[in-house]
Parts: C-alpha cells; structure tokens; sequence
C-alpha cells in the first residue's frame, strides 16, 4: 500500500493533473470517480493503473488489465482532486481520435466549438452534447488539450459518451464539404432564428467565443447563419446553454429519428 | 482614501460577503464590478457606499445618492472576490420581493426551482430566464439568499434584471391557481415530451433538484408533467441548460407574442 505523497508514482500522477505538457508528453491522462472510470472503460480507453483507497471506494470491481495500486487515505486527500470523491483516480491512455475516425449516421448532428475560452466550458457543451445524442464535438483549435481535470470534471463523464476531435478549421470545414454536412453558424449578424431553420439533414452547429464570436472563414463556409433570439437585458448566454438550445431544436425537428432509451 | 483591511467598514463588507446571516441582520448585499452595479442602479436598488479603487476603476459616474469611498489597491485586492474585477465593491440594500408585488403581462412565462442545490445553479439559471424573456424566477425554498456571491457572480447580472422570489411551495401553488397560470413539472415519470406540451398560454415551468427531482406537492398541483428526452448515456443535464431548453421552447411556440430588441 501506497503511504507517502512522496512516492515517485504519486508525484508523476499529480504532474499528470497539473500539466498539459506532461499529459501531451506521456500521452496518458487522469480519472477520477468510479461512474468515470466506468464510462471510461465502456468507451475501450486503456486504463494503466487504478490508485485505490479502499476505506473510501469500498469494494472496487475492474478488469485484470488494470494494475490496482492500494493508497493510503493521507495519500488519497493529496490526489484527489474533486470536492464529492469516490475512492478511485485513475490513469489512463489518452486517445487522438481524427474526423476521419468518426462513425457517423446517415445524418449526423454535430457540434463545433471554434475555440474554447475554459476547459469547464467545453465539458458542460459535451454533456449537453450527450443528453442531445449529438454524434461528435469537434474543438478548431487543435492545441486543445481534451484532457484537462476541469474539462473532465464538468462533462461528468460526457468526455467518454461523446466522439471529441480537435482539428484544425480548414480540416473540418472541407471535411464537412466532402460529407454534405450542412454547416449552420451562430451568429448575430445577417442570421435567422435557429427554429426557422431545419436541422433534419446533416448539420454542424458552429459556435465561437462568448468574447468575440466566429472568424470569418467559418462565416463564409456556413450554409446558413443562426442565432437565438435575445429577449432579455443582457445579451449573453453561457456557451453550454446555447449548445444545448441548439441541439435540442434539432431533437425536437428530427424527433421521429431519433429514440429514447 | 481607505488604506488599511483592518478599517471596521471593510470588515463589515467582508462579513456582508462571506456570511448570509450578516446580509439578513444588516438588510445589506455587496455587489461587484461596473457593469453590476450599473444593472442594479437601473433596476432600481438602493446602493449605500461604492468602494472604488481608481487605479483600476478608472473614472467612475455614479449617483449623488451613492457614498463613494476610494479605496487603495491592497484594500481593493481584498474585498474583490471575481478573478478579473473592475475596481469597484458596492454596498446594497437587500430587497424581498414578494409573489404579489410581480408584475406579469397576459401569458406570463415563469420559471420555478423547488430548491437551490448550488448558488451558482440559481445565477446561471437566471442568466437563461433573462436570455428568454421569463417575467420571473421563484425559489420555493424561503432560507434561499439570493444575495450569495456565487450566485451574483454566476448570474452575469440577471439578479438584477429578472424578478425573483423566494417563498413557500404551498404560497406558489395558490398564486398560480388563483392567476389561472398552468403548472409545467419537469419530470421522467407520467410525462409527455416538453415539445408536445403548449406553453403559450400563462406558464410556470417546475424544476426540481438534480439529485431528488420534485416532491408531490408540486407533482399533484402541475397541469402537465412534461420531460427533456435523455438520448445519450448519461441522463442528466445542468438546471439551468434545462431551464434553457423549456424556456427557449416557450420562446418558439410565443414567438408571435415576443419581440427581439
């Protein structure tokens, strides 16, 4: 059993919490939870090393490809980075998955995120990607680190449930050409309200930053402008919310395609 | 110009941030930033005292009603509470809005939380109802502050742009029954999908927690027990995108009734 914070695994682990170059250079990142070590595995990630406290986890079943590595409370206080902690921090392989990669239906519904301001942004949008049944998001900023604790943490798991690629914007603009998805912008300018537009095709929805919106190659490549209606004082709406806003209407537009679980 | 953390005025507006029983005694709520404060004069609260620290402020127009007590930037540094913040901490006086004092037009759109898991959830949540238009958010949970940071914070403003009331489930249930405003409960069991379900008469979507759902008082008071359809692995969606997708759902089928600004 693991019992000092000083252990060279232990101290590795922590730097694959802290810093994207570690996780870039190793090319391994960190789960923590039961729930999301088991989305993990569902999803065919190879998880390398399971640190447990078995006083807080409990009896902790996983397959015999994963080293279990027992850790004492005092040592599990030191990795845990949640507030509601389960047990379980996990090492696992990360997984480069291209637009190439992608398994798509006849007519997927795919969310685009031009950039991503916070890492608890783009997990929130994964969730709500989740719930929508959208079939990939794609980050256009390929230095994108999709493994961030705070991403992970905020997409309660969506990070395994939903295909993310980061790409560069020329890849998935002519991606989305060669496929016939059609591509649908958030925007203010020259837009119609999104629920005047139909989302039953192929279709992308494309969002830029709260802060300064979508770059013009983006604008130029759309099939068709859309924007939410405003009707309050503030004009703002968190990133995540509007995802969903979006792809729900798609839902509501394609609901004799899809099915309820 | 105040220089010292340890003047009684910045520890009392220390204690007024950090303690929700110093809010209720003194009446008081500390406000952050400018555009904040602007959105909370607009709205017609009283605003006591406004610590301004003008290196950071810059020049600042307020009412003569307002006491402005400059402030050097070591104090600054320590009554701001926002990561990026703009040099001035107001001092308010608490307002209790009751169900009778709302203002509703002919088919008011009201958002209902049966009870506040997270401050932030209430501010993000206002946030959404601001962006859709709703004419109010109540909390049916009367212990709720609505003068917590976070959820100050998290609501960008809306706070101070969209009614909310907090009372008892039992109170709510008899205004909306008086006024004739249909009650939406938003749940998985008995439920139609919330696309099927008219909103455009006088409306009150009910929300439970996350993690318990609603309890049966509202089950039995509602019209109709309506749900988001789950089409992805997770089941589960923030309170606020929830409160999103029915609200903006509200906006879709009214949209005759609303006008964009």
């Amino acid at each position: 059993m693991l019992s000092s914070t000083q252990n060279p695994r232990i101290k590795h682990l922590l730097l694959l919490q802290q810093k994207s170059a570690q996780r870039r250079a190793d090319g391994l990142f960190v789960v923590e939870g039961q729930r999301e070590v088991e989305h993990c595995l569902a999803a065919g990630f190879v998880v390398q090393t399971a640190y447990v406290c078995q006083e807080i986890a409990g009896p902790v079943s996983l397959p015999q490809t994963v080293e279990v590595v027992p850790v004492t409370s005092h040592v599990y206080e030191r990795i845990a980075y949640r507030g509601s902690t389960e047990g379980i921090v996990a090492v696992v392989e990360a997984r480069r998955t291209k637009l190439s990669d992608l398994r798509l239906p006849k007519s997927p519904l795919i969310v685009v995120l031009e950039s991503v301001e916070k890492p608890g942004n783009l997990g929130a949008v994964l969730r709500s990607a989740d719930a929508a049944g959208a079939d990939a998001v794609v980050v256009c900023d390929p230095l994108t680190d999709l493994y961030n604790p705070n991403l992970i943490r905020s997409a309660v798991g969506a990070i395994f449930t939903v295909p993310c690629v980061a790409c560069s914007t020329e890849e998935c603009i002519t991606f989305f050409k060669e496929k016939g998805i059609q591509i649908l912008t958030a925007q203010l300018q020259d837009s119609s309200l999104y629920y005047d537009t139909s989302m039953t095709g192929p279709t992308a929805i494309v969002m830029g930053t709260e802060a300064t919106g979508l770059t013009d190659l983006w604008r130029n490549a759309a099939d068709a402008h859309i924007r939410i209606p405003m009707l309050g004082q503030l004009d703002s709406l968190n990133v995540s919310v509007s995802a969903a806003i979006l792809l729900f209407e798609a839902v509501r537009q394609r609901q004799t395609l899809f099915k309820e679980k």
